[in-house]
């Protein structure tokens, strides 16, 4: 088992990542303060691992469980509201610990759930994919989504601690594993050359699920994300490269209907819009261009815009997105393969060719 | 125009209380950083304030408003769904202000929207009732009720700055007024010995809303509040002295159903009875129980609980309350009077003789 610590001063918490520490009870028992446990989990996920999970902790606790529908399009002010009648009904207090046990969405919902019941409980994420465990289950981020517009509604929030077992990732679907290859890609291509070397040497026996080097990719992942947001909780400036990708993604994923395209699918085509513009801009080279795109075609994950998406959708699409202050359109780009920063200094008509040029290729594709 | 500053270090704000203050632009200008605003009201206080705010602020801002049915039984999940979706429909962005412009109603809700729209945008309240501004709008606590408990959703999340125009208490109805400053006892009660003795010399003209004393009290409430939270900005601790009767107080309104007792009426009653206890304890004599009682009379308040209410209502309704740590009921007392504590050591046949004593003398009134 590795462990890493998120240095968020009074709100710090561990990470930790190994094979079947979904078992090690110590991991839950430091980080509940209270007597009481609510496990929130879906559909899919319950008959997989919740048995397990209620007999390791009920011997201590009062446990109780919320299983919810499963999918982005359950991620609702409705489906939180049925979280916090889970808990009203069961007479969680203040001292209440919440367990998200799933993918990304049980995690923004049960922490939005943490982060508002009573004004503010305990939680303890336990991500069950590879996206969850290297993005949305660091970083705080919690909420759910509107009809008007993707997590538009949700607050800051930091776990207890953070479980990821590995082994989770052997009854998760291929398309997940590599939408979730997609973010780790991403630290590779914001924060760490060398990283990203090694992801392009390594990718095939990432793919087939090598306990090693999957470890290592999550562990690797977890940390450029905690240094990331440790500079910056509340996303006022740097942690906004995250995004990479995420301006174009959102509006693929928004356009298509939520849950078409896989988060991670729509990153993947976002940020080869991305680089691309960078290249263009001369700040990465073709050939880095060409490799980026052929890592991400190793994780089998698209790397053109979806082909009934046209350039309009795109900007209005753009225009809500949180990354827009005031009207005017920044986005994440490379300085470098390795480096990023958030900008709305580019030109126009770059832009415009980029959409057009990857909307054309995917049309003829 | 007296001016309090809220010190909580970089959520830190001020709170400005004069006559006709909320057509003083600059105390607006000065919070505002974007150039965005969302008036949430309600159907009563529009038509009373939200022309002139509006005409205040629309030719420097993109000003939009969002009017919500009036009254405790819509400060539901849905209504804050409406506040969501009036933001996003108008394509407010992360650097919108929210302008709380009604009572503790529209203050907790605006909040909570300000505290979980995009993971947080700036707001500003402006309470236009006694209670809100004295409590409410102070100390960041914000949120909506569920059908199994009031205020068991919400955030801690302050302000920008806090407007009190005592002019908006001219037109609010004598009942709210009275039950308004049953908190302001509160603070004498709990914290302020010889504010309490300047109450008791000035209730009458407090409740003919003689400006300068009505300025003067609503300041040393604040002042008393902000102390309070400055210490304790979550609640872990000596910020629970806040809620002396309120225990008490949230048993009754829920047990009555919310809004058949008004907040204030209720915590009046629940802090008779916390008094009492407090005197059969020997803390406080049988005279300041008694000028308690006279000067809560005096401001037109109820002194004993509701005659259809039973022990066994509030035993029942008061251990779901925020308050109970595992099951253990904690109450807010006085050590004397002046000066309160938060204890769950109180001798139970005390207790239990205080609410009988209370419910029979309720009975035979």
């Amino acid at each position: 088992m590795r462990t890493l610590t998120v240095d968020l001063g009074d709100r710090s918490y561990p990470i930790y990542i190994g094979a079947g520490i979904r078992k090690q009870k110590s991991l839950f028992a430091d980080a509940i303060k209270g007597k009481q446990v609510m496990i929130v989990t879906n559909e899919t996920i319950a008959p997989l691992y919740l048995d397990d999970m209620v007999a390791l902790l009920s011997s201590d606790y009062q446990v109780d469980t919320c299983i919810l529908a499963d999918g982005e399009k359950y991620k609702t002010l409705d489906t939180y509201g049925q979280i916090m009648t889970s808990l009203l009904e069961a007479k969680h207090n203040r001292t209440t610990t919440i367990i998200a046990l799933g993918g990304g969405v049980i995690g923004d919902m049960a922490g939005y759930a943490a982060a508002t019941y009573q004004r503010g409980v305990d939680f303890i994420q336990v991500p069950t994919t590879l996206l969850s465990q290297v993005d949305s289950s660091v970083g705080g981020k919690t909420g759910v989504n509107h009809p008007l517009g993707k997590n538009m509604i949700g607050a800051f929030y930091q776990p207890q601690a953070v479980v990821i077992d590995t082994d989770s990732l052997k009854t998760l679907p291929m398309k997940e594993l590599s939408a979730g290859m997609a973010e780790v890609i991403k630290y590779g291509l914001i924060c760490d050359k060398p990283f990203f070397e090694w992801l392009e040497n390594e990718i095939e026996a990432l793919m087939s699920l090598d306990a090693e080097r999957i470890t290592e990719s999550i562990y690797k992942s977890c940390e450029a994300k905690a240094k990331v947001v440790a500079l910056d909780e509340r996303e006022g400036g740097i942690r906004a490269i995250l995004n990479l990708g995420h301006t174009f993604g959102h509006a693929i994923e928004t356009e298509m209907g939520y849950g078409a395209w896989l988060h991670g699918e729509a990153v993947a085509a976002g940020m080869v819009l991305a680089v691309d513009l960078s290249c263009r801009m001369g700040n990465v080279s073709s050939e880095e261009l060409v490799r980026t795109v052929n890592l991400l075609k190793a994780a089998n994950l698209p790397v053109l815009p979806p082909q009934n998406m046209t350039k309009d959708a795109f900007l209005s699409r753009m225009i809500l997105d949180k990354k827009v202050l005031d009207g005017n359109l920044r986005l994440v780009l490379l300085e470098s393969l390795g480096d990023a920063i958030t900008t709305s200094d580019f030109p126009e008509d770059y832009f415009n060719a980029c959409l057009e040029d990857a909307l054309e290729a995917s049309r003829l594709n």
